[in-house]
C-alpha cells in the first residue's frame, strides 16, 4: 500500500503576499474485495489497517459472523485488491446487499434502517454493561483528540477511538468515516477483544450509517464531537445505544438512553 | 418529504450543570432512485430539492447525458422513492457500474479514477474560460459561509455553492458532500445554466470522489475551506481543475493549474 501522507509544494497566498511552501497532503487509496472470486465492493482509503478494515466492513454487512468463517484473505499491494476466501457463503446476505430496507407504513419497528441488511446485523443494547461520568465523557474525547495530533496538520481525517471507561484501547484515522470503525471492529474480531463493555468516540457526526454501524459493533455508547441527525437518533432510541454529541470545551448534549451518563460513579 | 431539521429535547450538560433544551437537529431521507423499474441506487440525503439530486447524480454517473434523456420522473414523497424513466437504456453505463477502474501498471492515464464511469463521463478542462483574483476567492468563500448561517446552528451539513466570478449563483447544502453537489448540477441541467464558466465553492475537503464529480459537472475551479487528499490532486492535475484549499481568515493554498489565480484582473 501506499505512505499516508505526502509533501508537495503548493502556492500560498498569505496576508497579501505569494510563496511556495511545502504542504503535507493525505493519500486516498482505492481497494477492490474480491470475495470469493467476485468483485464485492469498493472503498477508498487511508492505506493502513487495510486488512482489519475489510474483516470489520464484511462483519458489519453481515458477510461473515466471525473471523474464523475467513478462510483466506491476501493483499495484491499495487493493485489494491482484497482477495477473501470465506468458508461458507451467505446466501441470505448475496440475496439482500443494498437492498433497501422498507418497513410498512404503520409498523414503528426498525424504521431507522436504510438497508435490509442493517436491520439484520445490528445488535439490540438491552443491557447496561458500562456507564460513564460527564467528565469521563470530556477525558475521552480530549485523549482521542491529542492522539491524532500528528495528523491534524493535514486536516483531512476522521478519527474514531474504541475506549473502555478509563481510557483509549484503540485509534484509528481514515479518510472515509465509515472506514475507521471498520478497522476498529476488524482488529477486534482478529484479537478477540470484547466490544461490550466499550464505547466508541468518533471526531464526525453521527449519522444514522454510522450509528448502524456502532450497533452493528456492538458498542452501547458512542461520543461525538459533532452533531447527530434525526434518523441516527431514532435508532439510537430504538436499539437502546447512548449517544452523545457536541462534546466541546465544557459542554456536551446527551441525546438518548440518558442512564448510562451519569454525573459520579458510586463506590 | 420530511422538513430539513426538527426540534427534540435534549440533555445538556454546560459548566457543570445539567439541564434540558430543546435543540435543533437536521433529518435524513433514504431516496431510492428506481430506474426504468429496477431499484438503482440508494442515497440518504437531506430532503429538499431530491428531483434536482436524482437528475444531477443520473448525469453524472453517465446514465443521462442531459434532461431531455430523461421521459418521466416521479416521487413517491411517504416511501422515499423516485422514480426515472429514460428515453433510451444505456447499455455501457449498466455493463460498468460500480467497476473499479483498473489502468495497467505502467500507463499514466486517468490513474486517479476510482471507478470506470468517473472516467467514461469526466470532462477535461482544457482551456480557461473563468479566472479569479485571490480576492475573489475569499470573498467567494464567505459568500457562502454567510448564505448557509440559518443552518449552521444544527452543524450537521455540508454547504456548496455555484458562483461566477463575481457572486454566488445557487447554493445548496445537504448531510452528504456529494448530494449537495449533484443537487446543484440537476438544477443547471433543468433550467440549461452553463457550466463553463462557473466555480464550486465547497464547505469540506476535496476528496478523489469530490474532485471526480466537479469535473464531471464541468467546472475548472474548485475552491475549498478544507484540505484536498493526494489522488484528488492527481485527478485534478491530469484533467486541467484548478483546485483551491484552506480558505481560512487570510490565507489559502492553491494546489493544481495556478494559471487560472491572479493577483488582479487586468483591464
Amino acid at each position: 500500500m501506499k505512505r499516508i501522507q505526502i509533501s508537495r509544494t503548493v502556492t500560498r497566498f498569505e496576508n497579501g503576499k505569494v510563496k511556495k511552501i511545502e504542504d503535507c497532503i493525505v493519500t486516498e487509496q482505492p481497494v477492490t474485495i474480491k470475495l470469493n472470486n467476485e468483485e464485492f465492493a469498493t472503498m477508498v482509503c487511508t492505506p493502513e489497517y487495510v486488512e482489519d478494515m475489510v474483516i470489520g466492513f464484511l462483519a458489519s454487512e453481515g458477510v461473515i459472523r466471525n473471523y474464523d468463517d475467513i478462510e483466506d484473505l491476501w493483499v495484491q499491494e499495487r493493485e489494491g485488491f482484497v482477495h477473501v476466501k470465506t468458508r461458507f457463503t451467505n446466501e441470505f446476505y448475496q440475496k439482500f446487499h443494498s437492498k433497501r430496507y422498507i418497513t410498512s407504513c404503520c409498523g414503528k419497528s426498525r424504521q431507522g434502517f436504510v438497508f435490509f441488511n442493517d436491520a439484520r446485523v445490528a445488535k439490540y443494547m438491552e443491557d447496561i454493561n458500562i456507564r460513564l461520568t460527564y467528565e469521563d465523557c470530556f477525558r475521552l474525547m480530549n485523549a482521542m483528540q491529542n492522539r491524532a495530533v500528528v495528523f491534524q496538520k493535514t486536516g483531512g481525517v476522521h478519527n474514531a477511538a474504541l475506549c473502555d471507561q478509563n481510557d483509549i484501547v484503540l485509534s484509528r484515522l481514515d479518510i472515509g468515516r465509515h472506514n475507521a470503525l471498520d478497522k476498529i471492529y476488524g482488529h477486534c474480531l482478529r484479537n478477540n477483544i470484547s466490544l461490550k463493555d466499550k464505547v466508541i468516540v468518533f471526531s464526525g457526526r453521527i449519522s444514522s450509517e454510522i450509528l448502524s454501524k456502532v450497533a452493528k459493533i456492538g458498542c452501547e455508547i458512542v461520543l461525538s464531537k459533532s452533531a447527530p441527525t434525526e434518523l441516527a437518533l431514532e435508532l439510537a432510541e430504538e436499539l437502546g445505544i447512548t449517544t452523545v454529541g457536541f462534546i466541546r470545551n465544557n459542554s456536551l448534549n446527551v441525546y438518548t438512553h440518558p442512564e448510562r451518563i451519569i454525573e459520579a460513579i458510586e463506590d
